[in-house]
């Protein structure tokens, strides 16, 4: 090869996007610590204190608990695949691109999908899922998206929740950007599978899936008739890893040993500020943010009940086309060093996501981005 | 929760086990710097570095060539599940645990299993492998392992590579424990899908797998009848994101951003040394291992043409019992922070495994070694 590479040094960013979000200094120092060994008994004690302050996060006291060792979108087909069996029948509510991700995974096992779609930027409808289970007596999963990334819309889990139980159905809740951002009860609203992220509002580093699963859902896996199509992802495989309860640990594949570091570290941040607390800062930052925007004219997608706090997404000044849209995110990043996020799919170049999560959902950063964007609009 | 919880703070070990390996100072630094986007310029700038710099590492031109977000399992289960599709016939050569994970991975794609078996601890006999190729000419696909991490074997991958060429199939190699600590030369072998990790001769931090694939791999992965069954692996998706000639990255899932500032740096130290260099260097200390070890009475389980200088597989001293094992292997790591690896499989309790990969390949760490072992034995 003849290129020159020198070491990386990253610019400094305040990431405002839809995640990552800003890793604080105290997380990536726990990120740099020494590496262990998979097996070492110091970390073996580490994964039964992440398993634990998962449960505390999730609000759950599911045993099947744990780090899925790769980003969300692993998270998502761990549900998925350990859950459905090919010829099962599957309702997907979709009202963005996360929901849409989820029909592919229903398509790829080969179980049989039923879509119930929503505007985008609208929450589910609870109605069109009630009507869809009546019409499809053998569903046995309904999943849908709790807080889609996509377009800042927040959907009533508890109620789609009671709806799929109502109709013997297992629910799967993809909550990567809602876990720990906005209220969040696993036990209490019934979530059978949920999966999160670590970039979002736990602000730590990206490439890890926090999952969580019900006891319903533990004997729907042990029931089934054939294996699960992804090994990685065998969930009773990986519980030989992670269960508290043996002994003796079974090696798997070799944990992501620092980024569990970083996981437990922001974890214990959460849990210092008290989950209820970390709520109501997101919903604080979202309104001043909201009067910020509110002042430059700039209007939000999703109607003021259905907004998630920790993801403000917004339309395009009036008259910005797609292309001056990407110059202002640019100067945004060239000039204040402020990421901020475009628009996914149909909302590409039409859209703005703005987040505050986590560490970066803070007045300061609310201030910074309201005074960057009225410099350069 | 009631319990109590604090930041984890890392004992400091000699890691000389199979993996993970000793992390230099300098990828733990490169690994905690700033977190920015994972589709911010100048982390697309980091990428078309990473798979320059991997090129190199595996000797290969091949263009897709990248780190798969999760670990060398999901990096083998990714050569699986895109160059498989159900039922086709593909030849897996056994000769410890990693091939069984291959045959694992063959049933549970809905493949055809033809399994080629070697006693644990010998390399993967040619004649055997051809033999299959012989009786099964429909076979599409063969799969080995270079270096078995399980028995420390290292098998001929040119020869092997060449036979599944002479039969019109393409070629799977597990080269987890091989990168970077023992000749490895993926375009002159003719290797079509290989994998790798980070936690091994990288000495980067475990959870992330560098896979490379050759034209005709891309081929047959164009070919397709069915999609992949993963969607989270489906190098059809990820290669819209690391495709370095498309000016447009198209998102597919959040890149695990700091674990790639520690592989960018972790691989610019092997470019620094020079590969051949970082060969000779873990074949000289496994000598001096083996000649402190051979001086304490202890021999090796493999055969001296095929043992792997990373990765030293060694039989317990005559009369030792399995508790007994764990006793030693408790005392070096408490007494002397020193972890070496048990045996897996049938071998646990029966052999231990010794590694010298990547930074922890160092005289000292010979020396280390053999007094601490003189110490407890």
């Amino acid at each position: 090869m003849n290129m020159q590479v020198s070491s990386f040094i990253p610019p400094v960013r305040t990431l405002m996007g839809p995640g990552p979000s800003d890793v604080s200094d105290r997380v990536l120092q726990a990120l740099a610590r020494p590496t262990v060994g998979h097996l070492d008994p110091t970390f073996i004690g580490l994964m039964d204190e992440i398993k634990q302050l998962l449960q505390y996060s999730f609000q759950t006291q599911n045993a099947l608990t744990l780090p899925v060792s790769a980003p969300g979108s692993a998270g998502m087909e761990t549900a998925f695949v350990n859950l459905i069996e090919p010829g099962d029948t599957v309702v997907v509510c979709q009202n963005g691109v996360f929901g849409g991700r989820m029909a592919e995974n229903v398509k790829r096992i080969g179980a049989k999908l039923v879509l119930v779609e929503d505007d985008w930027g609208q929450p589910v409808s609870p109605q069109k899922l009630e009507d869809a289970l009546k019409a499809n007596p053998d569903a046995s999963v309904v999943a849908f998206v709790h807080a889609e990334t996509s377009t800042g819309a927040r959907s009533d889990a508890a109620t789609l929740c009671n709806l799929a139980a109502q109709y013997d159905c297992l629910s799967i809740v993809d909550a990567v950007t809602s876990l720990a951002g906005s209220e969040l009860r696993v036990d209490d609203w019934g979530i059978d599978a949920i999966y999160s992220g670590t970039q979002k509002c736990l602000s730590c580093v990206p490439g890890i899936s926090p999952v969580s699963f019900s006891d319903k859902a533990i004997t729907r896996i042990r029931a089934r008739k054939m294996p699960v199509q992804s090994w990685f992802l065998d969930l009773n495989l990986v519980l030989a890893y992670w269960d508290d309860t043996s002994a003796k640990r079974a090696y798997h594949h070799t944990a992501p040993v620092n980024s569990l570091y970083a996981l437990h570290e922001s974890l214990l941040v959460v849990k210092e500020e008290g989950l209820e607390n970390s709520w109501a800062r997101h919903k604080a930052n979202h309104l001043k943010l909201k009067d910020g925007l509110e002042s430059l004219g700039i209007e939000f997608l999703v109607d003021e009940d259905y907004r998630l706090p920790q993801l403000n997404a917004v339309k395009l000044p009036a008259g910005m086309t797609a292309d001056q849209e990407a110059t202002v995110r640019g100067r945004l990043l060239n000039e204040h060093g402020l990421e901020i996020g475009a628009g996914l799919g149909p909302f590409a170049g039409k859209i703005w996501r703005i987040g505050l999560m986590g560490h970066a959902s803070s007045e300061a950063n609310v201030e910074k981005c309201i005074s960057a964007l009225n410099d350069v609009l």
